[in-house]
């Protein structure tokens, strides 16, 4: 979006995409917060907003894609302008589906209800939730840019979430095994620190669709895209 | 893809990725397929075959990403035919996530290892699959098609799915609160589930994606797009 452009009709096209998908970001990153700050609260008014609230970004989604194919049979665009079109469809399908995991994390603030969890595993979640909102925000702040400098730093702090999120599965399964009554909330809390742990995958994949629209390349280097939590055994675990 | 065309360079792209995808689709399912199998035998060499096939989906939707940007660039299609492939996209998409899914179940059977699990619940894991995969071969098979007559009935299905993941939820639930050494192993379960229940999601994904390649239109009507598992409180669990 450089200003040293020519202002065309094509331009402002690609300028609604942009400022679009920027609210998008925004409200994915409110929900994301707001769910998180309702279960650490045990919130249930604002968990009800949160769940209610991701229609906007369903809506956005579909507004995106219409619009931009739309966009790309009027315009008929080549290379970097397509790969910004084909770009702005690939992150808003992120940004919806980021907001479907911070809905589900809400719904769950209402299952939990007031069952008693350690504070400590709040926390956790809460510092789950802090890194990968990071992650949004430094790679909407890197689509703003068009700039890939700080995507590589994005890739550490995801091998941190899912170490974090690896490290909560376990303490949550402890706190299961010594009361059974911990069970039925823990297990909704580790679908929420799940849902956290994605939202990290989404914002790599944002990442690999920033450094595609870019470059024109595929982002280079395998990366794990999984937590590791599947390795933990029964046997591990009861020790 | 009727057989009046006339048989052009343009038929012949699409023909591509219309083949992709189908090999794709097929390559999904039996990844999902191989997945339970896995988990129902304790097959730690199955499982790890299809851990290491996820890599083959990676791929695949890479080419198509990339094929898909090429058609467009060069052909600059119209209408029903940029559809097609912004289609061809979204759908490839979704099948990396299925094989994605299919990847975690596997690597779960490595970490439930031997624990001892009611047969029962792997009858209903086995159960949840076979129902997620006809949603599967339905939706490709009406994507192979290019029709919608048989899309509303995968609605009906998707239901099914949820109610069938909620209930197996629950019954794990209860199998933790028996005896704590239950725990660990039932998690995975319970993920494995959820997998499932996910690619249910996506094959809906694919129906919306298939309705709007032969209509134009999106699909009418909000479908619910999460399982009701949330909704289970520990109070009620406890009863």
């Amino acid at each position: 979006m450089n200003s040293i452009h020519i202002v065309s009709a094509f331009d402002g096209d690609l300028h609604y995409l942009a400022n679009k998908l920027a609210t998008m970001g925004g409200h994915a990153e409110r929900m994301v917060d707001q769910a998180v700050a309702a279960l650490v609260a045990n919130d249930a008014v604002l968990a009800r907003k949160v769940t209610e609230d991701d229609r906007i970004l369903d809506e956005a989604q579909r507004d995106i894609d219409e619009k931009s194919i739309v966009i790309i049979g009027k315009r008929q665009p080549m290379a970097s302008d397509l790969r910004e079109i084909i770009g702005a469809i690939r992150i808003a399908a992120d940004l919806e589906r980021v907001g479907d995991l911070g809905k589900n994390v809400a719904k769950r603030v209402l299952a939990i209800g007031s069952a008693s969890q350690p504070v400590r595993l709040s926390r956790g979640i809460l510092a789950l939730s802090e890194l990968a909102l990071v992650q949004l925000k430094e790679v909407l702040d890197a689509y703003a840019s068009r700039s890939v400098e700080r995507l590589s730093a994005m890739r550490d702090r995801d091998d941190q979430i899912d170490a974090m999120y690896t490290s909560l599965f376990r303490e949550l399964l402890t706190y299961m095994m010594e009361d059974p009554r911990n069970i039925a909330p823990c297990t909704h809390l580790l679908f929420c620190a799940k849902n956290i742990e994605r939202i990290g995958d989404h914002a790599t994949n944002i990442a690999e669709t920033v450094y595609y629209i870019v470059t024109g390349q595929q982002m280079p280097v395998e990366r794990p895209k999984d937590d590791r939590s599947h390795t933990l055994s029964s046997e591990k675990l009861k020790s």
